[in-house]
């Protein structure tokens, strides 16, 4: 007998040929096949994938050069890499406090919503009828935060703490009229609270005032509205009756930063008067995570509800009258207002705000304040001791957090924190001789009997302490009021009961565990499970922000290397992590563009150029970063008006700061001029913001450093498959050129950019809470990257052109294509037409409902051009989905041609009636021109998989009119429920 | 101002009453609240708790003391503690083979389907019509195992590979009509292959011979059957062709135990002509888990169907004729078939059985043979190497196996086996001079350089040794048919495909997190993600189950914990948690009786008297073990008739080995003669044999061994919360009293018992071919005993008491509650009487698929009792749950009521349309006299969480007359595709 080959593999082949993995990414992460590939590529009329690219991506900025990036990684191997890079982080308790706090995620909620696609690819709620449940949970949110802060409503959350607060200084100088130009922030505010005041009101030129609250003076009345901690970064629990009364007087609004803990204890802001209260809802159940991404909060009095940022849920009645969810008062964001918008925020934490919700139903009202009273006794006892044993302790009240004087016992702060340390605890510290100690709920027995070993203190002296301690509050602070008395908090507290609760919520959701939602410039693709995996290791989750940095070498090396991927990839010379949405990153690259301008004297550069059709938080960042916003005409096909530019940049010559544009354009289409474009820029004295949410359609292809532009923000939410979370988490890490690379963002805690340890760059600040923003899910995008490598990357980028050209291909002799590129190709993603149908009475929105009886999400409605809709399939999708969504999109072409057609009479037809729910399916009477089964099951393929939106279409005017942003009463739904 | 409490706690609290821990466990995994418990005793009509229990449990059998359990932990600590023993797991790659393939289980397999409550929370799919998505993913693994070995049909999976040869012993003797004694093992099979056909023919009496296949003499005719390995335990693959004939020639039977991986590229049995393969499927992506749980297979040729073991799923059709799936031929099961069943299999290993079909759906044919293809060049080359070092390598053709003398080397296994191992490598030492070497998938070149240094071998041989590396196979062991053709393997490679894929499929199955599954006997509480999160964590999942014992420290400590704790809590003295299911538990424990009697010269002690109400694997277990059934009536009442038993283990006197008796009973009473019937049988010279499927009644109460008892099984996926995983796994734990305890099962490679190392106990045997059976699913018992405590256990028994009567008391004036003891009360189940409708032509069927559309799975049906359904609450269920379910009865009992007040012919009710699909729902035509709504939403909250059944009512007899047991051609389905 002789050996023979049982396969094709070459007899030459190698060791290394032999042992390749078999668990490559590339073709997990690619829908189509590459027998697809052909026929789709016959379909679109291209010969190879080369030649699509070289039919749609201007020759002129081509890549010269593969991308140089590590050979691509297979998905074991990738885990087994970003694994030993999760074992240099060391994993502490940490009593360091100042916004973050150790906290214990319920399992039940950790693997049913934090690890659950259904949960975590979800978009945006924008099309309620198949975002219910979400949207019930973000409502949760805001009765939550409403209850606890003691606020008439709260928004459905921020990024975080600080940009909150900074939010919260908008609001008071637009309730001002803007009038007053100063805002006061209380000396006694978390570090990182004050600078991102400081940087945002500094941008706008606001007077940013920080000083001690005991003594400022509001008579002036030229302050809109003071920053107090409540209780403060020292853990103090200072009354603000006072305070509030002063501020009041001199018709000062009050903004209390606050935390949701110790709120079920203590009296809350709204008690006291407070007009608004911003905070983190972090320690309700979301993991460390070096910072985040974490829920932050805005709850205000109702009377200012229109001018809150951020998204906020509402009631709302749909089609048949019976109550429902949806995003209200959508008409105060940036995507409406543009540059009239005072706040920029887009993506937001919706994720991680779900999380906290979830949180407070699990445990209720009573769990929360057993968990605070809890939290509250650790902190009591450990002061006693420390007391006790000689150390100073000032605080007289506290919740969670106070400072110890080590002087007494001649030591030093740093010694003692060093001893901690080394016994498994970190602390914070404040000064030469004081130490900040703040307790969270993982924290353990164990854990504080280490920590005192490292002050010297027996573990032994607790019992001691216990009888000594003070728990508790003086009576003009203990909280009086009722909160979370709502049943939806005092029914779901076995695990049983959650578990069905979450899936409940979760079955009313459309994710991309159902199918393609192809919302043009969101870029939802896979988000690969091991992407995903690293981000809930303890070694990334249970770090703390302001650890220190020895502790941290496996986050460091982690960014290091993201950022060094990114910085090739964008052609860029510098990343930072640290802006926690798209928006944030235009805001930290704008800002850098103007702290260069005045870095070279350069005083009067301040104004913006943006194209007509640029995303709505390009103008209001603009704006945020102090800047004025020169509009640039479109031309007929979409591109910018290059005359009109030029025209507007001379003008400007002398004050142009930056052009703002986003490639390929908002129309997905690759530009020609673009090159032109920046030129122009150049020529006259600005520098070339790009907006990189389209960066799916360059990456390996093209780079914005390579075509010109110097800083561009990347959504790595979009391009590099951090999941949506249903708005949010996101990340907007930015890459500049080398003359802007000191102009990063800084930190006032931990050295963050380019600038030396705890700097902050004068002219820039800092653009997130924590130094590194949302660090936890940076491992998704690392992995990402890692896994495809420059091959995977350029394929990828291939087949999100390919699979765009295909639909539009497919659906071109149905609908109209608007604003194709050259060859009369798209980017990665396209534009149809329809108003050509509005003479029938059938408008975009009929088009997007009907596409959920399909169970698919609508594509980006009436964005950026309205009347349209706009599809990126990403290259995550197979041929049969695309051809499914299409034979959709036909089969409504056919509907609308009924109408026009005289067959169906417009308001008859089921484009109106769309959504079709079960309930409406199930009227005895039904009175329509179609069956019911081509109501709900108009394509032979939907039975295998039906989704059923859960409500009829919404009312969204209803709502904004009648505005409830909190759970309403149980009886609305009462006919759900049983009464035993 | 002075310091007051904002709390209830008292100021005189203890540093350990506010250090106490608030994640308790007992309140999140019992349903009822404290209140809601008050509102259920008043409807019982008990004062208390304690009260429900003196009237429910005999007085004569209560604990006098609480169990001694250790103090509970919460969540977090038991976390932590379990956390600490996983790291004193070493975790090695294992070159150990022997069955058991280091594999990668695919991130979006593991995290959407094992790490899913969606999927491991079902129940085994009796209800077909809620049941096809799992139905669906088993028939999977049945065309996917089918299409490898080349049979025509397989099961859905057997407990293991080993049990499952053993079956295929049992199947020849079958075949052979029980007439051929003798049956045949090759030596060269995997030891506990053999052990375990040993075991079990031993007991049956059949003379298992031992031999080489090259000489064994077949020609007298005597052997039943033949059992070979392909590839065998060494790695050789020898073509069978003249080994078939032979046995053929002579009518023996031949089995083949194979490898699934390896048939991908060798000829598989069925080309050679072998009878039944059987063998395991965990190298299909399925972790090592320390032995278990795995899924093994059996497949056969379409003729022996009706003797094939274990469940086998099916297509049929629905009440509208469309395709659909469930299980078929039930009836040649052991609940049918009791003392004449030729197994004792009833749950199985359905989850296990699903991953491995959804890796073959993920890699697909190609996939898998890149996997072999790898796997086999990597063991070719690393063989290469070892010869090219001078070691010696005989096998010639192998596919992942070969074994490498080390004499020539002048070195010693041991000393090989010991370096190796301190490289990170297990090695097989198969004896002085030689090691046996396997290759699973996730080895890497890394691993063999490491391996190839334990054998001082320079790893950078390797690439010289790719040049001689044979490489295959020859010509006649080549496969050349195709497998895995069925479009299912061939369009879900992408993982947004296939994650879209296990989705559909979830989506179609209810499981716990959508509604109460109150299955009598199978007690579906709780699976606490808590409880379940160590199971997938590497240092449980990845450990080999034949590594060095010294690597397996932290296993050892918790299967010890585990068994000191059951011990405790059944009341004997030793465990063993070997018996990989229920009614393996029985069998292990009858095979301890039977040894127990022979060890005392009592040879003729086979008579196992078995009351007619007991589960339908009690009589096949005993008939297994080699013992006569004689079976024991009721009374009246359901309890075992005293005066019958006491006449028949008195004229079985001289014979009597064992009795049965469950307890409560299988009629979920808890009968007050069960001390009378211990002693009956113990003064007869019989043991008790316990079933302890209903211990969920007894835990903290009261105990087998207080009872009475000499051995009991724990089916620890019913009182011991391992999810049901539709189907599997389960653990069938015995606890046994001490004179048993010598004769727990052995195992022929690892001590597991009470005997020495390796030694299996040559009465016993071994019961399942990992000497801890399903360990790695052991830790979700050690969680649920550790955060209980005894407090926590015996409230959640007094629970499970409670909502049973409570449940019964509200139904009561509805349906006639059958068999209850003492009081008028039942244990922790009770059985409804449908018998009386049978007038108006209703049955339980009907009632069963009615709950469906108020989104309830039906209690078990016609079980132990036909003509009735028998209710299981559970603890872990809410009172508003049990009152929907109430609800939901009371309605039907109306509907019932239409019936025999001629309102509505029987024909015309909802109750025989039951269950009502969306498309039985939309016809245009709709001549019901009930409505739309009605019919699929009979109450009101059936709306806010709607589970449709996506198939009408199944027809069984239309599937078992047309068995099709493979994946039809796709065209069935073909109008949920679109071709493009
Ligand atoms: C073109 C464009 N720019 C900016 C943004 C804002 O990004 P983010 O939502 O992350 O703030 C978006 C978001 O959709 C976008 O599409
Ligand atoms: C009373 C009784 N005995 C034995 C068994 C068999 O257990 P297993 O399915 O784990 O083999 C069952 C299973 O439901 C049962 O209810
Ligand atoms: O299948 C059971 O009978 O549990």
């Amino acid at each position: 007998k002789t050996a023979v080959l049982a396969s094709t593999r070459p007899l030459s082949a190698t060791a290394d040929d032999i042992f390749a993995a078999k668990d490559t990414f590339a073709r997990r992460h690619i829908g189509p096949s590459d027998a697809d590939v052909e026929v789709m590529m016959k379909t679109v009329g291209v010969k190879s994938l080369d030649d699509l690219v070289d039919r749609t991506v201007p020759h002129s900025i081509r890549l010269d050069e593969p991308l140089d990036l590590e050979d691509a990684l297979s998905e074991s191997e990738a885990l087994t890499a970003i694994r030993k890079i999760a074992d240099k982080n060391q994993v502490m308790k940490n009593f360091i406090g100042m916004g973050y706090s150790e906290t214990t995620v319920p399992p039940v909620i950790l693997r049913n919503m934090l690890e659950n696609p259904g949960w975590y690819t979800a978009y945006t709620p924008y099309q309620a009828e198949i975002s219910q449940g979400r949207l019930q949970s973000l409502l949760n949110f805001q009765t939550m935060v409403a209850d606890l802060t003691g606020m008439d409503m709260s928004n459905a959350s921020l990024l975080d703490e600080a940009t909150a607060a900074a939010e919260a200084m908008f609001m008071c100088n637009g309730l001002k009229n803007g009038k007053r130009k100063k805002f006061f922030v209380a000396e006694d505010c978390h570090p990182q609270n004050i600078t991102l005041v400081e940087t945002r009101g500094g941008a706008l030129n606001l007077d940013i005032v920080v000083g001690d609250p005991k003594t400022v003076d509001f008579s002036g009345e030229d302050y809109s509205g003071a920053l107090i901690q409540y209780p403060n970064t020292y853990g103090d629990v200072i009354n603000p009756e006072e305070f509030v009364k002063k501020a009041h007087d001199a018709g000062t609004l009050v903004v209390a930063a606050t935390d949701l803990m110790s709120l079920s204890m203590l009296k809350p802001p709204g008690d006291f008067g407070v007009d608004i209260a911003v905070g983190s809802a972090q320690r309700f159940g979301v993991p460390l995570g070096y910072g985040g991404p974490h829920a932050a909060f805005m709850a205000s009095k109702h009377s200012y509800s229109r001018r809150m940022s951020g998204r906020i849920i509402g009631v709302t009645i749909d089609s048949r009258g019976a109550p429902c969810l949806r995003m209200a008062m959508q008409t105060r964001e940036q995507h409406i207002r543009r540059d009239k918008a005072t706040s920029n925020i887009c993506t937001a934490q919706a994720l991680l705000a779900n999380m906290a919700a979830s949180y407070g139903v699990y445990h209720g009202p009573e769990g929360i304040k057993g968990i605070a009273e809890r939290i509250n006794g650790m902190a009591a006892v450990t002061a006693a001791a420390l007391k006790e044993a000689g150390f100073g302790v000032s605080s007289e009240q506290f919740f969670d957090t106070f400072s110890v004087d080590v002087s007494a016992k001649g030591t030093s702060s740093t010694a003692i924190a060093q001893a901690c340390e080394a016994k498994g605890a970190n602390v914070r510290v404040i000064d030469d001789k004081t130490i900040g100690l703040s307790f969270g709920e993982s924290i353990t027995k164990d854990d504080v009997v280490a920590l005192l070993e490292g002050f010297g203190v027996s573990g032994s002296s607790l019992d001691s302490a216990a009888a000594s301690a003070k728990i508790g509050f003086s009576d003009d602070l203990v909280r009086t009021s009722e909160y979370m008395t709502h049943p939806v908090f005092n029914m779901y507290h076995s695990e049983t009961q959650m578990l069905r609760y979450l899936k409940s919520l979760e079955n009313k959701d459309l994710s991309l565990n159902t199918s393609m939602i192809s919302l043009g410039s969101c870029t939802m693709k896979l988000n690969a499970t091991s992407e995903m995996m690293p981000v809930t290791w303890p070694e990334f989750a249970n770090m703390h922000p302001f650890a220190p940095a020895h502790q941290c070498l496996g986050y460091k090396e982690m960014i290091d290397s993201l950022h060094d991927d990114l910085a090739k990839i964008t052609g860029f010379a510098a990343c930072s992590a640290q802006p926690n949405s798209g928006a944030q990153g235009e805001y930290a690259g704008l800002l850098a563009i103007r702290s260069y301008h005045l870095s070279r004297g350069d005083t009067d550069r301040n104004v913006c150029i943006i194209p007509v059709s640029a995303h709505g938080t390009n103008p209001a960042s603009a704006v945020l970063a102090g800047m004025k916003v020169v509009v640039v005409k479109s031309d007929d096909k979409g591109d910018i008006d290059i005359e009109d530019l030029r025209t507007k940049a001379i003008k400007n010559k002398d004050k142009l700061a930056a052009l703002m544009v986003t490639y390929p354009s908002t129309y997905g289409v690759f530009e020609e001029g673009i090159k032109e474009i920046c030129k122009i820029t150049h020529d006259n004295g600005g520098l070339v913001y790009m907006d990189g949410a389209n960066m799916n359609a360059q990456v390996a292809l093209t780079s914005p450093g390579h075509i010109g532009a110097d800083v561009c923000h990347l959504n790595l939410h979009k391009t590099f498959c951090i999941p949506h979370g249903g708005g949010g988490p996101g990340v907007g890490t930015i890459g500049v050129v080398p003359r802007l690379a000191p102009f990063l963002p800084g930190h006032p805690v931990i050295p963050s950019g380019g600038e030396g340890a705890g700097v902050v760059p004068k002219t820039t600040g800092a653009i997130a809470a924590a130094p590194f923003g949302s660090a936890a899910i940076l491992p998704i995008s690392w992995m990402y990257i890692k896994m495809l490598g420059e091959p995977g990357l350029k394929k990828s980028t291939q087949l999100a052109i390919l699979n765009a050209n295909y639909m539009a291909a497919k659906l071109a002799g149905h609908y109209n294509v608007v604003y194709r590129g050259r060859d009369g190709l798209s980017a990665h993603e396209f534009i149809l037409d329809l108003r050509p149908f509005k003479h029938t009475g059938i408008v975009e929105e009929d088009v997007a409902k009907r596409l959920q009886d399909y169970g698919f999400h609508s594509p980006t409605m009436s964005w950026p051009v309205p009347g349209t809709l706009m599809i990126e399939p990403t290259e995550s999708e197979d041929k049969g989905e695309l051809d499914r969504f299409c034979w959709a999109m036909i089969k409504i072409r056919e509907e609308i041609d009924d109408i026009s057609e005289g067959r169906v009479a417009v308001e008859q037809s089921p484009l109106k009636a769309a959504p079709h729910t079960w309930e409406a399916c199930f009227e005895d009477e039904w009175d329509k021109p179609y069956t019911r089964t081509q109501a709900a099951f108009p394509a032979p393929w939907v039975k295998a998989n039906k989704f059923w939106p859960t409500v009829g279409r919404v009312d969204n005017v209803h709502g904004d009119r009648n505005l409830v942003c909190s759970c309403p009463p149980m009886d609305v739904y009462t006919d759900e429920h049983i009464a035993a």
